[in-house]
């Protein structure tokens, strides 16, 4: 049997089905959401495939992505004589240029037949944005020979029609085009004797100094090499805790396309900071002495605003941390973007040394309020780079809440996407400020996370109350005045995350201070031990629709019932979106999900309204896209009730299928909203106290289309298209449901 | 160290709390909810204890309960010269009479000190109704001498009034009175030498045929015997699959006064029977022939109503089955009452040949419509004599809904107190009609019975799909004409329970036909195959709200939320009552309960109020006592809807410690609803379907004292008790929630 690694996965499902081959593919993945590494491993051949492992000589190597000559070593085992085709623009005297020497020699000394093709600008010119694989897969065919080219072309043809017949003819024309010009455009390289001389040139600044975990843990696997560390490299981390803040050295570089400043016509609004799924994207403020300190292009323009005289004002992009999306260019509201994407390439001097230079600006959080939209971009986000789909709807939810709680905040996180972007091994985004303060994050399963972080609510709650008694009992003795203060003060503020944080700082001075009563050092060690918890903290429960609406809503309801001061966040995408889009309780009637092909027969559950019934539980509904300011006064005033609180917040989703693509997720968002489809309100118990109506609707009646907003998702139009007449009743189904909805929260709100 | 087998449990903490003795208590029990058998293993010595088996040599054995000397065999292991009490109601001559040979002749044989006592009518007499355990401890004491009397005695006092103190002074000087009664009343039986010459008489019918697991299983385990059966017993019964109606081969004569039916003030409204918890009080119809068959006691009135010309009604009662609750008595509506309590041992005819020849009288439920309270008693209860507590308000649910149901419905069953009194082994209270038809029923996890249920009724659906897919084959076979017309008629009729019955029938006597089309006669074997699927099944999910709302609440609001066609009753203790009273999300603020203790904070969830928000689950709440006809009209309505129901039954249960005991259960379940603790409501989506208001509020605006109704009941009265503030403040807030809650579904009900 033959090997080829790196070629689609449709490909081996076309050969199978259409010729007396037999074929088998393996498929391994890393985990990222967004511009993440996949290698398909394809045998073919005319005898049984028994190979049970991956492939370790090919004769055919593709690789999609030009950045990854310089990540990964691609030709490791193709065969002498093997093919090597790389999707790249550059021109051969770019190739000769770029290429890694170690890349050139070996298709050098291995007589390898190198072919290059422009896929990325293809598929782009076509209408197909950056979807490369038909035309890779078309190329696949052109040069592996496995069946007759003619032949091929029918079956990709026929593969097509039947995949995208849904999606319209549009969509069926443009992936035939791909596939005619993924055999046209193949470059064939004359491989010059000059490279099997190739040597490495030297590294210039790319060995930086990093952190030991760094060099030994995350490069490798980033390599995709960890199967090759051994054990002992993780001596030191048996818990199981890994550092934080490790995203950031990825700089994985998976943009095509990134926004660039345009520092005349921006109006300081900070909106493109708040809504960045990927932090990739601040506003910086600089004196007038770093004004003069920054690079040549670090420009900056007067900053606008009460408390900000005499500063400069600058949105700076992190190149290689962006992906792409756009999110922020479709969401600027200059009358003119302020935000226009460039090719990454042409924004080199942007990473280095404008973002460096960024990263070494003090924080500037304590001029403007953070409960302002513009205010809370000042402050430092503490979950940075997350590997989320590129215009992912659920990070720039949890990137505020960092924003205004992360030093004290906690995380219990079911699993799902917000569990693979926010920690799969080696890289987190999570991460911590100049004090070493960041979220403490941890996942335990997917049916148990509501009880989990009632748990470490209840563990926290446990400590503090001990560290009450501690305090009350060394205030009985005989202690100097600075302590009694020290330690009145923390009683007296124990409870507020400001006061708390300043009395904090009074008793950490004073706990190397030796005192002479033996009883009083020994409760002062205890403190000592117990510092972690001296700052209020934040305890934050977080999940998608399948976690709360589904598998954990028995512990959900638990633990929220239970009156216990936690808050919950609930990323509504209405659909299993990690495990590949299967229908929760969060899917509305008439949606296409997986155990819901021919469309979701039985209403959304209103998770919201049923937690209102226990009339203790602050509750709230949010859509960011829809209105910023209700999102930020929801998660203010959850974490400030005494008393368990939930966010639902509806999350756009790649699996949605937005006609404009994820790069507008938030206007889909704000859509949502018109259209009468998504609702926001908040339920706060705290007003029903002081006898007024606890129950606020915060938006208004619909003006938009709600079938409209439908059409704009393909997992509502692919119903329509194929089951014409089921859909329509469903969608008037759904129409009545979310008009119901909207009158029954209108009359709770009078 | 010394053995002693039967004495009450509390004496051996007073042992161990006040002597220098060293103490050991094994403590065996049966699963039973009233009339259950708890065998005490007590140890005492002046060395360690290290035994860890059960007591195989006594020195005193005590048995609390006469009617034990022919079930059991008491004496096994009671040393030479060891001392045996007995609690009983006999003089001297009866004991002559009555004890069994086996046990005069150990007596005699063994120099046993034997001694009696009468404690029955002693608790009876001081007020403390059948709680004879103070009485009998005091005598042991009296008998044992472990420690000196009048130590003893202060020991007791001292623990009655750390006891009882929260009950009230009545009750503590009760207990008191107990003790010394307890000392004073021992009878020292003088063993005449005849006993050792004692031999068994013939028993006479005793020896009835019974089926072979009735023999071989249940009686030896009934005897406590059941470590003694062989692995191979169990041959045939692999699968776990237990016969039916086992509880009736039980007849454990557990009560003490039993009702006797005053036939002139009868007014045969057949609610005594409705009511009854074990369903040993029930009418039986006579023609004019059963009328002269019968023996001479069992006299009947002549019938009144509508069809019922002709025939005489009787109400009897199974003496050996009941458990002198008194249910019945209390709810019996007629100016004078038509049942009275009398002593078991005058009721003798009553079961043999009454009882016995009512047995044999034909079912005659066609004549009266099973929908009205009256009606739905002539119909076979298919839940028989469950050991559930005196008075049990779960039970009288499960009972009218086998009249309904009982012949084509599958249950499954969460674990708690409805696990245990439906079926714990040997015996199950389940049963068959004549035709052999009854509930099929099991029980899986406490945290997995809507699931579970689930899956029954999804096999159910598919095996019944199939069985329609099999008759429109056969139908385009050439099949005679009468089959033709039986299958077209089950396809017609398969979804109504009536029409679906008399297909089956048709199908059913069609099945021997040889056909002479293959195909056909293929098909045929097939429906033969299942032909327990022909009826169409009445699906039912049932158990307690520590399992609804709380355990399997995640699991049942996604059973409910799919939309199938399964019915859900919850029974509401309000308190998790099979493992001893933990505090459930339905505890109301206020009730005292495990986890608990100072009254629950939070107030209780209102689970049909959530699942009305779905819109397509029909919910409803009910209380028989308040209201037999609204129940009756849900449990219709609910098996009715083709869709998910549940039904939530308010279900008075011991652990309340309603002041006025178990006997009036069904008036405390009224109260409830007077008092506007409790609200009655059906929620109907068929209405809203007909344009009108789905919610119905069937109970009235409350007219009876709400904190009057929490005083009676050690739950809450006890709270006042220990925490009088506390208590105030959370009553007050209860009689808001309460309250609150009416004005809700007042509103929903507009």
């Amino acid at each position: 049997s033959d090997g080829t690694v790196g070629a689609n996965k449709n490909a081996i499902k076309i050969i199978g089905d259409n010729t007396d081959l037999y074929a088998q593919g393996y498929f391994s993945y890393d985990s990222k959401k967004s511009g993440g590494v996949t290698i398909s491993h394809l045998r073919f051949g005319k005898k049984p495939i028994k190979s049970t492992y991956l492939i370790e000589e090919a004769d055919f190597v593709a690789c999609h992505k030009q950045s990854y000559v310089y990540q990964y070593d691609l030709l490791k085992g193709l065969k002498k004589g093997g093919t090597f085709l790389l999707n790249c623009r550059w021109s051969d005297d770019e190739l000769e240029e770029n290429l890694p020497a170690s890349l050139k020699k070996y298709i050098a000394d291995n007589e390898i037949k190198f072919y290059t093709m422009n896929a990325t600008d293809i598929a782009a010119e076509i209408g197909l944005g950056n979807r490369i694989n038909m035309i890779m897969q078309a190329a696949f065919f052109a040069l592996a020979e496995v069946i007759p080219l003619q032949d091929a072309i029918k079956y990709l043809e026929e593969a097509i029609r039947s995949s995208y017949e849904k999606k319209g003819e549009a969509i069926v024309q443009m992936n035939n085009i791909a596939v005619q010009r993924g055999v046209e455009s193949l470059v064939k390289i004359d491989v010059p004797a000059s490279w099997s001389m190739a040597t490495e040139q030297e590294m210039e600044n790319s060995e930086k100094e990093v952190p030991d975990f760094i060099k030994n843990v995350l490069i490798p696997m980033s390599k995709q090499e960890g199967d090759t560390l051994p054990v002992s490299t993780f001596i030191g981390a048996e818990d199981g805790t890994f550092p934080m803040g490790t995203a950031a050295y990825e700089k994985r570089a998976i943009a095509t396309n990134i926004p660039e400043w345009e520092m005349d016509t921006c109006i300081q609004c900070n909106q493109c900071s708040f809504v960045c799924p990927h932090a990739a994207i601040r506003p910086f403020l600089m004196n007038e002495e770093e004004v003069e300190n920054a690079p040549v292009a670090f420009a900056g323009k007067k900053a606008i605003g009460k408390g900000f005289e005499g500063l400069s004002y600058r949105i700076q992009v992190s190149p290689l941390d962006c992906t792409g999306c756009g999110v922020c260019v479709d969401v600027c509201p200059a009358k003119e973007k302020a935000l226009i994407m460039k090719p990454l390439e042409e924004q080199t001097e942007e990473q280095v040394p404008n973002w460096e230079y960024a990263m070494t600006l003090p924080v500037r959080d304590q001029i403007m309020s953070l409960n302002t939209v513009k205010g809370s971009q000042f402050s430092q986000p503490l979950l940075e780079f997350s590997g989320a789909c590129a215009g992912c709807g659920e990070t720039p939810y949890t990137k505020v809440l960092t924003q205004l709680f992360g030093d004290r905040m906690m995380i219990a996180n079911a699993t799902g996407c917000s569990s693979i972007w926010g920690a799969s091994a080696p890289a987190t985004p999570y991460c911590t400020n100049a004090q070493g303060k960041g979220p403490a994050w941890a996942n335990s399963l997917f049916e148990d996370n509501a009880e989990y972080g009632y748990g470490m609510a209840t563990a926290m709650k446990q400590i503090r109350s001990r560290l009450t008694d501690i305090m009350e009992e060394a205030l009985t003795l005989d202690i100097p005045e600075s302590h009694q203060e020290a330690l009145k003060s923390w009683l007296e503020g124990k409870e507020d995350a400001d006061a708390s944080k300043a009395a904090t700082e009074k008793i950490l001075s004073l706990l190397q201070v030796e005192l002479e009563d033996p009883k009083a050092k020994e409760l002062l060690v205890e403190i000592a031990d117990k510092k972690d918890f001296l700052i209020k903290k934040s305890m934050w429960i977080i999940g998608g629709d399948g976690w709360a609406y589904d598998i954990d809503y028995g512990g959900l309801d638990h633990v929220l019932a239970s009156g216990e001061n936690v808050n919950v966040l609930v990323y509504d995408t209405e659909i299993y979106s990690n495990t590949g889009g299967q229908s929760s309780k969060a899917t509305p009637i008439g949606a296409v999900a997986k155990f819901a092909s021919s469309g979701k027969r039985t209403k959304k559950k209103d998770l919201g309204l049923l937690f209102t019934n226990y009339g203790y539980v602050y509750v709230a509904q949010v859509s960011m896209g829809a209105n910023q300011a209700q999102f930020l006064k929801a998660i203010k005033e959850a974490e400030k009730y005494d008393g368990p609180s939930i966010i639902i917040a509806y999350a756009p989703c790649i699996s949605h299928g937005y006609k404009g693509g994820m790069g507008k997720s938030q206007s889909y968002a704000k859509e949502a909203v018109e259209s009468g489809y998504w609702h926001l309100f908040r339920y706060n118990p705290e007003l029903k106290d002081k006898g007024k109506n606890p129950f606020v609707l915060d938006s208004k009646k619909p003006t938009a289309s709600f079938k409209d907003f439908l059409m704009e998702q393909v997992r509502y139009s692919s119903l329509l298209k194929e089951f014409p007449e089921t859909a329509e009743e469903l969608f008037a189904k759904a129409e009545v449901d979310a008009t119901e909805k909207y009158e029954k929260y209108l009359e709770m709100s009078q």
